[in-house]
């Protein structure tokens, strides 16, 4: 039997206790799987009085987790505070200097100093592992980076916030406006406290640029990604894109194109049938594709407390085996610089417009989309309701840029009403 | 830069010549990847002379696979040759004792010889991997010993025979009769050289077996498995499945429970709505169930050239990272003893029978139910047709024993032609 591996975790959130109750309840069976024992040396919290329901006993207090980063009696320095600077960032990087492993939840600090913090690490024979960083207990890093090594990865995609995914299949089957489903996600405490960070997609942007760096060899490049999120979905697009049959999610797909890494993080159109559109609630869902192994679908919970320290464990687990590897895969310095796409992969578009009730006025509109080179694939006009006609209009696969064109070229026809909803269609 | 790893693969069919094909295409990625360049020094099959479309150039050749197994120039013996013994389990047993790891996709040498072939390897401080033994490409003896390795897993279920599934769901999209669409996967090639693996539950028996020892820590106890084929499943079953909103699948099923640890391969009825019910055609699907993470959920290829040698590759670039754990994931030596439960958890069950056109026929078979313990949850009678009617029930959940004395009652009241068909509803 090896020394024991000694833990000192900052951040005792849902996470940090949920971490804390395995490691107290299971040590034995952690053991057996791993051959040593796992300790914890010491815990940092902002409050040190708070009941937690788990008992912190026979562990060091540190006020300062800088201070808990270089303990002499910490092997491996948990990171579970959050935020992309701060604390978690100086904390980081003290472990890391101080000879520490790290493991952390963090994906905002990994995307933004990911390539940083992994030079700092691999400079010091060091790893960082961020299992729980991206989709909670799937456990999707390690099915990327060592599952399906022998792979070229072609497209990863996913599903990775569960509160706008709680959104908008709410709104799917309550029929509710975005703004009331918004409030009772708030009321559940499903979001965080700067909300912009689900529904405006960067929580989801975040994991995405983290996977997009394993997947092609690229250094994380989160700045680059088009990012949208779903502040701007209504119950009328819910409701039309379901009478063609599809759900909108909040998806991302990154690819590696000719024209260079494309990495959206966006409302999109899926099929109503697919996995992707089936997928109910908090629920998250990965999906990997590699030119030998094909698409690979991962799904599970996306967040909580037992599913994210699952994902912590795993990672303590691997490094208790001995299990090492580079940060994103591949040595830190042999990532590539992202070269970022201008423009995304041409898809089918999704588009709905009020069309005012004027002789011509649809034939108008079909004008303006022929003019860019936009051709009709599916099309249909609903009934007059004050003067306006809802119309829904799929698109043969085209250019997003000529797609936009066509729509300011709407404007000027004098028949459409307020500015026309444009949403990808993405092949699943 | 390390040494080369360099590689013994014999069996040189679909899946060696695939493995062949990447090494040779993408051997830089996976020298960036692993920080080793992977080279092959030998080969080993059947026929020297077979074109397979892929260049030997370069390899020594040997007839013999153990003596491929033990070549001075080979660190790993990759088996892919299949069969429980025979020249796999001769030269994989070879290998181990002349040091060299082992890669295999043989699951059934693992599922008959695992125990003694992973302490031969952990005596001599090897290891054997095998993620492409299990359900093709998707990288789930990863996920399960290291990805879930801080939950206590509570069940493990799995659609891993792509041959069972493209039969039901053929049966059930074209309504032909099993054995017209046996007789198409047949002429497809999908079948194994004896269907009876295939159609008998038994590949995908083997398949379970090993992921419950990683699950449980328990040694492999595939002799101890309730194993039923699909050769009785009728088109009537798959149509009155569906009437009542299920699939039939060929289910496999793995918990511990109070009673011991149950295994079952057996064909199932499960939501047509769930993710299992969806799953179409030569797809596998394996659900993990743990107490911390939940329920995760892997979708995949099970088999053909890219998807199995994408399995393959993984363990080959794990050995050149060198991830090195137990066979089964915890010391082959701790793995215990399986009691194996002595029946089934209670479920509801899907009965189909004939009934005769006679006064009080149905309160007859109620009242058999009745008097056995198990109560009726739905039940549906259908139109007469040549003096008998086609009668479905779903129960209670019950004990199976319970179901077999209310059918054998059955036979007694004189109104029931014919045996009824009883098929387990699984919760998923």
């Amino acid at each position: 039997m090896s020394e024991p591996l000694r833990l000192g975790i900052a951040g005792l959130g849902t996470v940090g206790v949920g971490v804390l109750k395995i490691l107290q309840k299971e040590a034995a069976m952690l053991t057996a799987r791993t051959g040593r024992e796992i300790t914890v040396s010491a815990v940092s919290a902002r409050n040190r009085g708070k009941d937690r329901g788990v008992s912190l006993e026979g562990y060091a207090w540190e006020d300062d987790p800088v201070a808990l980063a270089a303990r002499d009696d910490v092997d491996i320095f948990v990171e579970l505070m959050g935020g992309s600077d701060g604390p978690a960032k100086a904390a980081t990087e003290a472990a890391l200097k101080a000879g520490k492993d790290v493991i952390t939840a963090n994906k905002a600090m990994l995307a933004v100093h990911g390539q940083a913090l992994a030079e700092l690490a691999e400079n010091n024979g060091r790893v960082i592992r961020f299992e729980a960083a991206v989709a909670g207990g799937i456990p999707v890093v390690k099915a990327l980076t060592e599952g399906l090594a022998g792979n070229r990865i072609t497209r990863v995609m996913g599903v990775m916030n569960g509160t706008c995914n709680y959104i908008l299949t709410r709104m799917q089957s309550s029929g509710l406006p975005y703004e009331d489903v918004f409030q009772e996600a708030s009321d559940l405490g499903y979001l965080e406290a700067d909300p912009n960070l689900d529904v405006g997609g960067i929580d989801a942007g975040h994991k995405l640029a983290l996977l997009a760096s394993i997947a092609f060899g690229t250094r994380v490049a989160f700045d680059s990604m088009e990012l949208e999120g779903i502040g701007r979905i209504t119950i009328d697009d819910i409701k039309a894109a379901a009478d063609m049959g599809f759900r909108i999610k909040l998806l991302g797909v990154s690819q590696m194109t000719g024209r260079g890494l494309e990495q959206r993080m966006t409302p999109c159109l899926v099929p109503a049938v697919s996995a992707l559109g089936q997928l109910e609630g908090g629920t998250n869902m990965v999906v990997l594709e590699g030119d030998a192994v094909g698409q690979i679908v991962l799904r599970g919970a996306g967040a909580g407390e037992g599913p994210t320290a699952s994902a912590v464990l795993a990672d303590v687990c691997d490094i208790a085996r001995n299990i090492r590897l580079p940060v994103f895969g591949q040595p830190a310095s042999t990532l590539t610089e992202v070269t970022s796409a201008s423009s995304a992969t041409p898809a089918p578009y999704y588009v709905r417009l009020a069309l005012q009730d004027k002789p011509g006025a649809l034939a108008k509109v079909a004008s303006v989309l022929g003019e860019a080179g936009v051709s009709i694939h599916r099309m249909r006009q609903y009934d007059h309701e004050d003067g306006r006609a809802p119309v829904l209009i799929v698109t043969h696969k085209t250019q997003r840029s000529a797609l936009d064109l066509a729509i300011t070229g709407m404007a000027g026809t004098g028949v459409v009403e307020g500015d026309p909803v444009a949403l990808r269609i993405e092949s699943v």
